[in-house]
C-alpha cells in the first residue's frame, strides 16, 4: 500500500483526487486528505474506503510531522508560501513531494538535501506553470534533436468561460481567483525580447499593447506577462532572439479593462475614505474631476475619450457601474477590492456555467537554412463546476506525477520543474486519456523580421 | 556668546550661513559648520572669524556628541533620515534643534522629552514645508479670528527657472535635486477633496489633470501633490470641503512630461539590460513595439497620438532623445536614472542662470453669509548660483527661527512645525527684509460649486 498525503482540498484538488481514487484499487493507494475545512474534501471523496479525510493545520508541527511520517509522498495544494515547512519535514522524514507552485528561493535551497536523500521534489506541475513547461519542452527538445536552432518562442495561456456559457459583453467570467484577475500585470513593467530587442511595457499601457492570436479557428488577444525573460535560462534558450509570454482573453476585453486601469480602479495600495457607504456611482466619481453639474457618465466619456458608438461603454453599463443606489458595503476597502466586488456581481459563474482553458505556443526555428515554425495548441473545457477545466489542467498533471514518482517511473532526485523528458513525456501521454491533448502543426515562419530589415 | 552647530553645508545652507554670519557680531554668535566635505563650507564662510569649519561625520558618535555638547542649538540640514541620532543627543545634552525636514515618526516620539526639558525642536521650517505653513496659518488664523468659516484651501509651490534664464521649450531647468523631479508623483495616487468629494488621481494620469493658476500676471499650471489630506488636521481644517495642494510648472510642461510617464521612462523599479552601451535612441525604442522598418520617431508619434503640429514633439527633439550616437553610459541603470541623465544634458543651469520660487495659496471662506476669497502669492528670484531662490527660501526661515529660539523669542517647547503665531509672525516679518514677501489680496470667491448645484 502506497500512502499519499494531500494537503489542501480546494477548487483545484477535485480532478487530482478523482484521478488518484480511480487508480486506488489497481495501484493500491491510500489517500489522506487534510484541510482546515473538511467539507469540500468529504464531498470529493464521497466515503471512498481508500481515503481518510482529516482536519489539518499546516502550522501544527506535531500533526504535520506525524502525517508526513505516515505517508510515502506529499502533495501540497496550498498557496506557495505554505510549502516550506512541509518541504523541510519531507527532507527529514525522507518523503517525496509534489506542488503546482513556482519554486521559491527557500524551496530551491533544499535541492542538495533532496538529491542526497534521493527524493523527488517536483514543482510547477500544474497548468501555468506546468503544462506550459511540459508541452513547450517536448517541442523544443525535438527541434534541438533534429539540430534545429530556436529563433522564437511565444507562449500564451488563459482561463476563460466556455463558449456555451459566454453570456456577457466582456466575454469573460471569473473562473479562478478574482483578486488575481483584478491585480494582473501590476508590480512592475512587463519585459520580453523581440528580434534581440528588449521591450518594456509599463502597467498603464499593458492592456493597449495586446497581440492577436488564433486557436482552433477562434481569435483571441493576449497581453504580455510580467517577466518573459526568466524562462530563457529555464528552457535553455539563453540567446533566443524572441521570447514572449502572454495571458489570453477574448478580443476586446483588454481595451475595456484598460478603462479601469486608466481611472485608477485597480489600485490596491490605499483605502478609500468611507468606502462602506459609497454607491457604485460614487466610486466611479472618485476618479473623475469635480463638477457641480456634469454627469459621471459624461465626465468619464470625456476624460477617456470614449466615442458614443464604442461598445466599451455598454460593457461598463452592463456592470451597473453608474448605479447610485447599489452600495459598496466594504469597510476601508482599496479601489481594487471595490472593483472586484462590482465585477463579482456580474462575472460569477452560474451553477451550470462551464470554464475553458486555452494555451498556445509558437516555436520558430532554423533548420538547414530554412526558417520553420511549429504551433502547439490546447483547448480544454470544464465538465461542471467541480471538474472544471482549471481543476483538470492543474490537478491531473500533479496527480499523474505523484503516481509516477511513487512507482519509480520518475526518479531523478532534487528540487525540479517538469522540463526533463523522463517527466514530460509519460505525463503528456497519460493526459491525452483525459482529453488534455496538444495539437501540434507546422505553420509558415512568421517572426517579426523575416527580411532582416534593420530596425 | 551663543554657539550654533550647523550640520550639512550643501546647496541649501548658503543663505542660512550668510544670515547668521551677518548677525554674528551684533548677536554675539559663533558658528561651527560640519560636513563630510568641508570645501563648500569654507567657501561660504570665507574665513569669517566667528566660524569654525570642521569635517564632520554624523555617524561618529563621539564627535557628534562632543560638538552638540559644545553648542547651544543644532541646525541639521542633512536629509531627514540622518536627523534622529542628532535629535536624541539634543535631548540628552539639552540643546534646541532646527530642521527643514518633515517630522518623522521617530522625531515625533521625542515630543514629550523635548517638552520636559523645555527644548524647542522646530521642523518643517524651510520652503515647502515651511514658508507654506507659515504664510497659510497667518491668513487662516486671521480669518478664524474674524469668525470666518474656512471653505477652501488650495496651495501651490514650484521651483522654476527665472524668466531671464528661461531658454528652452520646456520652460524648465533643474533648480534642485533632479532625481526628485523625475520621480515626482510616484508611490501612490494623488488624494485631495473638492466640495466634500474625495478625488484620487493615479500616477499615469497625474500630468493630464493639471489646473491653471495666475501669479503676478503670469499663468502657470499645477499637478496635484501626493497627499493633500494630511494637512487638514495640521491646520485645524478637519471639515473643510476643499483642500488641494499642487506643484507649479510653466504651462505645457506637464502635458509633455506625460510622454515620459506614458512610455514608462520614469520607472525606477527595474534595471535595463546592457544600459551602458545603449544610445538615447535605443532607450526610447525599449518602450515602443518592435518593427523591422518603422522609425522610432513614427512609432512614438503613432503610439501616443502626437500630431504633426504639436509643440510637444519639438520638446522631445530638443532633448536629443532620438540621437543614435549619444550613449547612456550608465551601468545597470533604471529607466528613471537614464531619463535623468538625458534631461541633465539639457536642463542643467548655466553659471549665470537664476532660479525662481513661486508659491500661491487660495483661502475661501464664509463671513456673515458672504463667500469671500483671499489670494496670497510669493515670487522670489535667485541672485546667482550660490544665493539661489531655493537656498534663500529654505535657509532664511531656518536661520531666523534658530536665532529667535536662542534669543528666547520663540520658546514653546516640543517637537513642532511653524504653525503657532509666536513662530510664524516674527519670522514672516523678518523675511520681508530679505525680499520674501507674500502679497495678499481679496479676490472674488471661486470655489467649485458657487450655486450649490447637486453634482
Amino acid at each position: 500500500m502506497k500512502n499519499i498525503l494531500i494537503i489542501g482540498a480546494g477548487k483545484s484538488s477535485s480532478s487530482l483526487i478523482k484521478y488518484l481514487l480511480d487508480k486506488a484499487d489497481i495501484e493500491n493507494l491510500f489517500l489522506t486528505i487534510g484541510d482546515l475545512d473538511i467539507n469540500n474534501a468529504k464531498q470529493l471523496v464521497n466515503n471512498h474506503k481508500k481515503t481518510n479525510v482529516i482536519q489539518f493545520d499546516v502550522f501544527n508541527d506535531n500533526q504535520r510531522q506525524l502525517e508526513i511520517k505516515n505517508c510515502d509522498l506529499v502533495i501540497s495544494m496550498l498557496p506557495a508560501r505554505f510549502h516550506i515547512e512541509v518541504a523541510k519535514d519531507c527532507i527529514t522524514l525522507k518523503k517525496h513531494m509534489v506542488t503546482a507552485s513556482y519554486i521559491s528561493k527557500e524551496m530551491q535551497a533544499l535541492n542538495e538535501q533532496a538529491k542526497e536523500n534521493n527524493l523527488v521534489f517536483m514543482n510547477e506541475i500544474g497548468l501555468d506553470p506546468g503544462l506550459d513547461h511540459m508541452s513547450a519542452m517536448k517541442v523544443i527538445d525535438s527541434i534541438r534533436n533534429n539540430k534545429g536552432k530556436m529563433l522564437l518562442f511565444e507562449s500564451f495561456c488563459g482561463g476563460l468561460v466556455a463558449p456555451e456559457s459566454d453570456t456577457n459583453l466582456w466575454n469573460y467570467k471569473f473562473t479562478w481567483n478574482p483578486r488575481n484577475v483584478v491585480l494582473a500585470g501590476q508590480g512592475g513593467a512587463a519585459m520580453f525580447i523581440q528580434e534581440s530587442t528588449y521591450k518594456y511595457i509599463p502597467y498603464h499601457k499593458l492592456f493597449r499593447r495586446t497581440e492577436f492570436l488564433k486557436i482552433e479557428n477562434n481569435r483571441y488577444e493576449a497581453y504580455a506577462n510580467r517577466d518573459s525573460l526568466k524562462y530563457r535560462s529555464v528552457y535553455g534558450l539563453d540567446n533566443i532572439p524572441t521570447m514572449y509570454r502572454g495571458t489570453i482573453r477574448k478580443i476586446g476585453f483588454s481595451r475595456a479593462w484598460n478603462i479601469f486601469v486608466q481611472l485608477g480602479m485597480t489600485d490596491d495600495s490605499y483605502t478609500i475614505e468611507d468606502s462602506e457607504n459609497m454607491s457604485y456611482r460614487d466610486f466611479v466619481n472618485l476618479f473623475l474631476a469635480y463638477s457641480p453639474s456634469d454627469s459621471v457618465e459624461l465626465k468619464l466619456r470625456s476624460y477617456l475619450k470614449i466615442d458614443q458608438d464604442d461598445i466599451m461603454w455598454e460593457k461598463l453599463v452592463e456592470l451597473d457601474l453608474f448605479n447610485p443606489k447599489k452600495k459598496v458595503k466594504l469597510k476601508n476597502a482599496t479601489p481594487a477590492q471595490i472593483l472586484q466586488k462590482i465585477l463579482e456581481d456580474s462575472w460569477t459563474l452560474k451553477s451550470d456555467d462551464k470554464d475553458m482553458i486555452v494555451m498556445q505556443h509558437l516555436f520558430g526555428y532554423e533548420l538547414n537554412n530554412n526558417k520553420k515554425q511549429i504551433e502547439s495548441s490546447l483547448v480544454v473545457k470544464g465538465e461542471n463546476q467541480t471538474y472544471t477545466a482549471m481543476a483538470k489542467t492543474v490537478g491531473l498533471p500533479v496527480a499523474i506525477a505523484a503516481l509516477k514518482i511513487l512507482k519509480g517511473e520518475i526518479k531523478t532526485p532534487g528540487v525540479q520543474l517538469p522540463i526533463l523528458k523522463e517527466v514530460y513525456e509519460p505525463i503528456l501521454k497519460e493526459l491525452e486519456n483525459y482529453g488534455i491533448i496538444f495539437k501540434e502543426r507546422e505553420v509558415p515562419y512568421l517572426g517579426y523580421n523575416p527580411n532582416h530589415v534593420r530596425g
